[in-house]
């Protein structure tokens, strides 16, 4: 991503980069976009996605993270909030972009922001606060932080105002945090190297990007090119009425190491490093999710 | 919102607020923002929503009164339209806002817009017309206004065109109106007191929002506190194969009267005041129009 | 759609109109917004639509063929494109629209944008060329041109370089290119006129837009009143597990020929000339393609 020139570092943000569970079928993304435009004229709101699965904090965070190397200087408003209206606390985190100039990062201290914060620079969070919160007309509840509260912080920082004034400081140790997506190294019983990794995300077209990175493959050796296999039992959460595991990839699944979505047949099943830099596990113009019966959060073996 | 200052009264608007029953899997949507930008370049549009389920111009219009508020100055553009191409006016409305500026509204005359337009403001609507239509070319059908008429006079207005310049004026008691949502209090047998609201509108997280207002139930008297009874019977158009009313809430489904969504257990069933001042029968992190199996237009009986 | 001013045709262009497979759960879309707003502020990026059918790349042709008279000058970023990765070409194409101005292409060489191109304008493709392309950071894999090719070279185009920069030239009679809908006239063995032709595309409200235009329905000599009828056999790629057509339109379905869907009766079939100008089987206020059993690509046979 482009730079910020040194002259453009104080200059308020002019983006935000809005993600959340709202959906679209009912106005509420339209009315935060209303909001800041009426808090911040000329600011240009870009939407990430609404479709987060609703309270799912983990895939909001997840999101955010693949996004923010991609988006530059701007305002990341996130809002994945089961806990609005209790005591979980608003906030607002800003860092100093590598390239220049600053991220903002505002919504619920839930776990959904700490990581793509961390994610975003190479240094560590330069503020961190506390959102003040203004008293609401007592003939609305207060279920709509969206609207209500992060809006208009992000819209304060595209007018110019400093995180610094929108609240109490604290502690960035003090934020709620996720743990992180499952990568182990092992070894099967019958003597191959293999590797255990969460399913991160399932994208629109069916792919399984995996917790593990280019880097943990190198690490772990798995080939670049050839095959490798899809071990058979998915080790996961799900759990069938009889209290068996529900999900079992079938036995002999092969993954074809390969580049490009492309250099594989229809329906053939590949690994391949994917835009992230993750591992993924797809198929040939065809959804690999489907297929395999697999969902977001089981951990899946390759062996080799 | 913000209000506009005087000399901002006679700008024309610069933001279009776009609702539609068009869906996003065709290009209508993106379309029509193309013939908003070239005729008022620089026009900012926020889709509201353009997944009202198609033809239901009611759950439109519900939307809209429920943006409104929040929107500020501007265009509301408004196309959910079954009788695109016979005789149904089109229309444009104006109102002066309470806080300065104006807002317009530009759609079919058919109960989209007037109580949107009411709820913009305290004020009456001050100007109403009839759209002219231009003539189209030969080749085309009849059939996509929100390209052809509303689209172009959103446009026009942005590009500081008055209202009355789009076509004759109409009087406003000849606009088409829907009738209101449900509301009304009674006591049941037993004798307890009891409230029966019409389900105005089902949202993307499940929560059912009822048309009785937090003012509707101070009236009442539901208890701000405690435990009410959502009782038995759904009275609903919805009628089963062999003639029974098709949904029935199981006996006995209580609703703890709570402020926020994090107030509940998880898959607990809840009563709160939540964002536009509505009651709203809710579930924590759950789907309370799933599991209570209620779509919007029922009536539920609310019991204390 | 409006014409460029003679000044305003060396201006770069300032719209992205953006089609793509990409869906909207995930962040892809709002990645490349980021990635125009990063190399070309300022610019508006218009969705055309994200929900093309994954890997349909004619499905993606013909949504901006439909689209492209309507949108005026700009740039067209088009990105449905299960070959990212693998040799195929990307390209930039460039047209000068009749009422002035250009109109650009960007995308896969894949046939997904060259019929638009010829659609856009009455005038050849003035210019092609092959998209040049930056060597990736190792630690990630080719499989996201939208962010990493096409955003980039829509955003040169909008700040300010001429296509012919992006490129080596290439020849437009090197493009690869979709065959085009059927429309057949014959006569039926009773001895009645008909007109055989290809559902190009279902729409969000289920009707039913034909390869025929309303040129070829005149040619045809279907009658501009009255009902004819959607004869029984639809023949089509879609076969039973027992070998027989799946699809077969019940016989003796009659469509009324009427100019807008107001003029059907709740659930009637008919047949107008849609806001494209083809013919489109419809139902009244309900799906055609639903109640019908049809999907696009399927052929229908009118008979009268």
């Amino acid at each position: 991503m482009p730079a910020a020139s040194p002259s453009e570092q104080n200059r308020p943000p002019d983006t935000v980069f809005f993600l959340s569970d709202f959906g679209t079928a009912d106005e509420f993304v339209g009315v935060v976009h209303a909001v800041i435009a009426a808090g911040a004229p000329g600011t240009t709101v870009i939407d990430l996605t609404h479709h987060i699965p609703p309270f799912d904090v983990r895939a909001g965070s997840h999101t955010l993270v693949r996004a923010v190397p991609h988006l530059g200087p701007g305002v990341v408003l996130g809002v994945v909030d089961p806990g609005v209206g209790t005591v979980r606390r608003g906030i607002g985190l800003e860092v100093v972009l590598t390239g220049g100039g600053t991220m903002s990062f505002v919504g619920p201290d839930n776990g959904l922001l700490v990581a793509a914060a961390e994610a975003a620079s190479e240094a560590p969070i330069a503020t961190a606060v506390e959102l003040a919160r203004d008293t609401l007309p007592i003939d609305r509840g207060a279920t709509f932080d969206g609207r209500d509260l992060f809006g208009p912080a992000a819209a304060r920082l595209c007018a110019g105002d400093a995180l610094a004034s929108l609240g109490e400081p604290i502690d960035p140790e003090s934020l709620v945090r996720l743990m992180g997506g499952v990568v182990e190294r092992g070894r099967l019983h019958d003597g191959r190297d293999c590797l255990r990794a969460e399913v991160l995300w399932v994208d629109h077209f069916g792919n399984l990007q995996l917790a593990a990175t280019v880097a943990d493959a190198r690490v772990a050796g798995i080939p670049a090119r050839g095959t490798i296999e899809l071990a058979a039992r998915i080790e996961s959460g799900r759990v069938d009425p009889d209290g068996l595991p529900r999900s079992l990839v079938p036995d002999g699944v092969h993954l074809r190491c390969v580049e490009a979505f492309g250099d594989l047949k229809q329906g053939e099943f590949g690994l391949l490093v994917d835009a992230n830099g993750h591992l993924a596990v797809v198929a040939g113009e065809a959804s690999a999710a489907h297929w395999l019966n697999v969902v977001a959060g089981e951990l899946l073996i390759l062996a080799w």
